[in-house]
């Protein structure tokens, strides 16, 4: 059954607050098989206070054994089933941006490439060509003009770039145009469907018109396209779980995916600090707050155990100033473990600790992987999280008579 | 969601080495509420240590309170599904005596019986024909030949034997001719749709040929038909794990089962040092080995709870050998429970422990029942093992970016 049928159907509005902490890759690893993990290590006065009232639990992002990306992971937090709700390559890419998509909308993620005389593609990167330089010659591809589609073209990094069709009717089962391999002609974009062929003929006017405005240029004299994508379709927080949900993120992907859900997304902010001042100054005007810390997962990928655990004592730093505001409902979670001992988004269930009035406290008195692991919350798959914050925040009517 | 889907879309290969000891019915009960199960009265040396750098939990084969047989046990371990991938009665028992099923083969599980000289069936097992009377017979109906198929038939124990259908589209869907009564007519094989009615035919001229051969014996003057069942159609190891994958096994049974998931079956071998002597010689030429020991079972059925504390601390001794090769991913578990107290199998969690470089220790210095409850794996559904070892050899990539 899906879960929204249920949320929809039970949901009840209140004045209650949700506060969901997610500290991107919070879980870890010990670096020797006796050792303690970055959480473990950290200091954590304010963490286990909130573990003395609060309720734990694992939280498998996925599956057993499944890694997750930024998107499926956050959708799980969420309360989108991650394996039914998947973001096409095409559509996280212009979000990760913060390109905000509308219904309808096809991205594509585009790079640069360098050509042969014989048209044979050489380098697939364009020598991975400097952001400036490419962010030129984006500039200069979004004069072009396709009939029948408004179109978006938008810088990434380095090689990468974003286009987006905003049309009618547009499908996005379409074939890549890169071959995969040097030496190769790039490929003519194939729709497999009529909404498809559609698109398919959009990204032909488009890639005719880019040859010639690109041909001079010594690298980057051509372009390949991947991952078309529509922009997924997502039930929002409003209709599925009657919240008004705000967003505070510093970078465009956690931006991008909130407003994927239909969060409002406040700003600016660059600091943690910052993003708790815009929690105090707007916390009247929504119900649900999704707070993004980015730093526990790009330490983890740096395999800076000892600035990961920093981070996290930094995490730890600002939790008085959101219990100062009494949420109803505080979480604090991550969309999946980044272990430095792995350099990467790894499957390990991920620490997450709830706290409410009804919470039914396990009795721990520390917050981390050992603790979580023998929580009240038990061992449990990401997407039933906000069916735990709604119920602890009295929004849940009760199923059946 | 299809797991083997998801497995085929993330798989990875590399030259890690996954080992699977399959401690048949590991699982057991007190004989006492307040006494220890076989796992825990067992002196563990080496699984202990295991526990120490690894990570426990309890599996559950199918689903909460649900004993398994053979079949769905194993199938959980390797992955698959034991609720939607069955095995048909005839299947199983030609699997459990090691004859090795080709797709398309409709196989039966056959009794001899007794009729009286109205053709009414006075004993459905035959009095119990002892095996090697059976076997004899079993060799005069080889001689039977039916139009449009192969035939096989294969002695199993006693009034048992198994007879195999090889053709071209045969259905399963056709009726018992066991009438499960004394007294009663044996019934006419049925086939439901076509396919099926042409697998009743083949039936009708087996029966008829035998009613001939088998009629001057005093107690096994016919036969009877049960559970026909096509060979499951399981997609293999090779396909949706990408991996070479060899069982060592000693008894027929799990051989069969092996077997049907692409598995090759390494041996002979007769005793669990020459099964691990097997590994060791194979090392280098497969990326998985389940390896099956039988023990922990057969002493659990006969409420033997010392003989099968016995078997656990045999199993104990030879882990050291298994270490010695580095396995990057070693597991031990079992298929289900069969405490000696039951003597039989039975739906508690299994205990499993699961040792590799990045499986975060969960804290445990033990191995049995009660620490698996409490482990980093938490309790969960046997199909999921799979999932779990795969990741923890690094053969999973990222789901979604």
């Amino acid at each position: 059954m899906d879960l929204h049928e249920l949320t929809r159907e039970l949901l009840v509005r209140n004045t209650t607050k949700i506060v969901l902490l997610v500290a991107d890759g919070l879980g870890g690893l010990p670096m020797t098989p006796d050792g303690k993990t970055e959480l473990e290590s950290a200091r954590r006065p304010n963490l286990d206070a909130l573990a003395r009232r609060g309720v734990q639990g694992a939280s498998i992002p996925v599956l057993p054994g499944i890694s997750p990306g930024s998107g499926p992971g956050h959708l799980a937090l969420f309360g989108y089933d991650p394996l039914r709700y998947r973001i096409g390559r095409g559509a996280l890419e212009a979000t990760g941006i913060g390109f905000r998509l509308q219904p309808g909308d096809v991205a594509v993620r585009c790079n640069f490439c360098t050509l042969d005389a014989q048209g044979r593609i050489i380098d697939r990167r364009a020598g991975r060509i400097a952001t400036e330089e490419s962010a030129k010659l984006v500039q200069a591809l979004q004069q072009i003009r396709v009939e029948g589609a408004e179109l978006f073209v938008e810088p990434v990094k380095e090689h990468r770039f974003v286009l987006v069709f905003r049309g009618t009717g547009l499908g996005e089962r379409v074939s890549d145009t890169d071959p995969q391999a040097v030496g190769a002609l790039p490929l003519e974009p194939v729709g497999e469907d009529e909404p498809s062929r559609r698109t398919a003929q959009l990204a032909r006017q488009f890639l005719e018109q880019a040859r010639g405005i690109l041909a001079s240029h010594p690298q980057a004299n051509f372009l390949t396209m991947r991952g078309f994508a529509l922009r997924p379709e997502l039930p929002g927080y409003q209709e599925v779980y009657g919240l008004r949900a705000a967003a505070i993120a510093v970078y465009p992907m956690y931006k991008g995916l909130a407003s994927l859900v239909g969060m409002e997304i406040l700003g600016p902010c660059q600091t943690l600090d910052e993003q708790i001042d815009l929690l105090a100054k707007h916390w009247q005007e929504y119900d649900f707050f999704f707070i993004h810390f980015k730093y526990t997962d790009s330490t983890g990928e740096d395999g800076n155990f000892e600035e990961k655990v920093r981070r996290i004592e930094q995490l730890d730093e600002v939790i008085p100033r959101i219990t100062a505001l009494h949420p109803d409902v505080l979480i604090v979670t991550g969309d999946h473990s980044t272990p430095s001992f792995l350099r990467s988004h790894s499957w390990h269930p991920v620490p997450t600790l709830l706290v409410s009035n009804c919470c039914r406290p396990d009795g721990h008195t520390e917050f981390h992987e050992k603790t979580a692991i023998r929580g009240g919350l038990g061992h449990f798959e990401a997407k039933y999280l906000m069916t735990l914050a709604l119920a602890n925040a009295g929004r849940l009517s009760k199923f059946g008579a």
